[in-house]
């Protein structure tokens, strides 16, 4: 999916939110854990549910990989079933992945060929041969790992002796040469919310994904006012605080209410 | 398994040799690609022909996801593999993981209870948090990604000013804080074998894993010079120079004839 047609998508469902499938066995409700796919059962139902009014998918893949071969099966079942049901639906593996070169590739071929996501998140560490076999496949996108919205992002990611760049900063700086805003975006923790200028004066026009609404304590409004850029260019993520919301037989239809509660905020907020 | 029983095999092999299971299915001998699970039987054969000349075997996980739910069960069924038949191996999961508090601790269960691997190597971008998980489990041990021997690791693991540390100098000292000898290892490419140097003056008895000798150019004997302490502390990897020496249905005699050369350039070094 480009640019312009995510931005079609933000634009029709006057909503920039991602919702993020961290989908665990033991919090899914127990009418459902004898389905045979239990994990994919409570996806479906909500994305069902939601996909009017999220314009993106974020299956993170320690959830499906904890759960073995059947986690996998399950994790290609959800993406498949989006792609089916929901085709205009952005698809996001947050897989943090990152390896030498030939490596890369590998994992570049399993989240564009094999799954058939729209986006990969991808950890820096690893430098350039790690990030570009992924940004070889048009249409879709690498999701650089940033400034994280976790305890411990403080720890390297503001690397830098005084005078000189950030870590965070010197890696958007290096990204400008690998990719554009056609096909790279970063991550950004809601947590930081006030770094979103030092990232935006970096990376004006890219768009940014931005975790740690909600459950983790991040603040919409400060989001927006600090990372929205002329157009939108955010995509904000809310996992347990949506997908969680409930835990009866009802509880697609209470995710519903709550991710209906945050696009309603996000109406507002829209350029 | 403990850094005793560690040292035990290297003195029982003569060896610090880890052999890196990154199974390409398109470059396996054609009489295999016809079984159910030719990855599977292509490593049962090498794990046969080499686990007395090898320490360890590290299977990349990239090799095994880009085949979806089957390359799990592959995984799966090589480890097991390893496990049930020799036991006295040390088995390490390259899946260069790394997130959010709740989310690493899933990549643990995966890794540690799931599959049962004594060790995985973790990206330390996220900090603290993305790490702690996995040291959890007593026995199991954290390779953490440090100096890679990929060409883009130079693009920000000597980032820092001059005058400051760089950043794989300061996240080994941080790692200190986190683990011991006992249940953290890392990553030292052996294209960086000066680096080996700086490296020991921070942690001269953890051990350290080294790939990239063979095929990525590095050099054994440079490695031990500058990379092993009075006790040995390395792990030597080697992937494709062992494991796709020979290409005809005699393919794991040539592996073990390679490894073997290895073996007795090591028994050479060895303190």
């Amino acid at each position: 999916m480009n640019q312009e047609q995510l931005y079609d998508q933000i634009r029709k469902k006057s909503s920039f939110l991602c919702i993020g499938l961290d989908t665990e066995i033991n919090r899914i409700p127990g009418h459902l854990k004898k389905a045979e796919f239990p994990v994919f059962e409570f996806n479906k139902s909500i994305i069902d549910s939601t996909h009017h009014l999220a314009v993106a998918y974020k299956p993170n893949t320690a959830f499906y990989e904890c759960l073995g071969a059947s986690g996998w099966l399950q994790l290609e079942k959800t993406i498949r079933y989006i792609r089916e049901n929901y085709p205009d639906v952005f698809v996001i593996a947050d897989a943090k992945r990152g390896d030498i070169g030939n490596t890369s590739k590998k994992y570049a071929e399993t989240f564009f060929k094999q799954l058939d996501c729209d986006a990969v998140t991808v950890a820096p560490y690893m430098g350039s041969d790690s990030v570009l076999p992924f940004l070889e496949y048009p249409g879709k996108w690498v999701i650089l790992l940033t400034l994280t919205s976790n305890q411990g992002a403080g720890d390297f990611q503001f690397h830098g002796s005084p005078g000189g760049k950030h870590l965070f900063e010197a890696l958007l700086h290096k990204s400008l040469e690998w990719g554009t805003p056609e096909n790279m975006m970063y991550v950004v923790g809601a947590t930081r919310a006030s770094m979103l200028v030092k990232v935006r004066e970096i990376v004006p026009d890219h768009f940014l994904l931005i975790p740690g609404v909600g459950a983790q304590g991040g603040d919409l409004e400060d989001v927006v006012r600090y990372g929205m850029n002329k157009r939108c260019g955010l995509l904000v993520n809310s996992s347990r605080a949506i997908i969680y919301a409930g835990t009866e037989e009802t509880f697609a239809e209470t995710a519903r209410e709550k991710a209906r509660e945050v696009q309603i905020q996000m109406e507002k907020l829209l350029p």
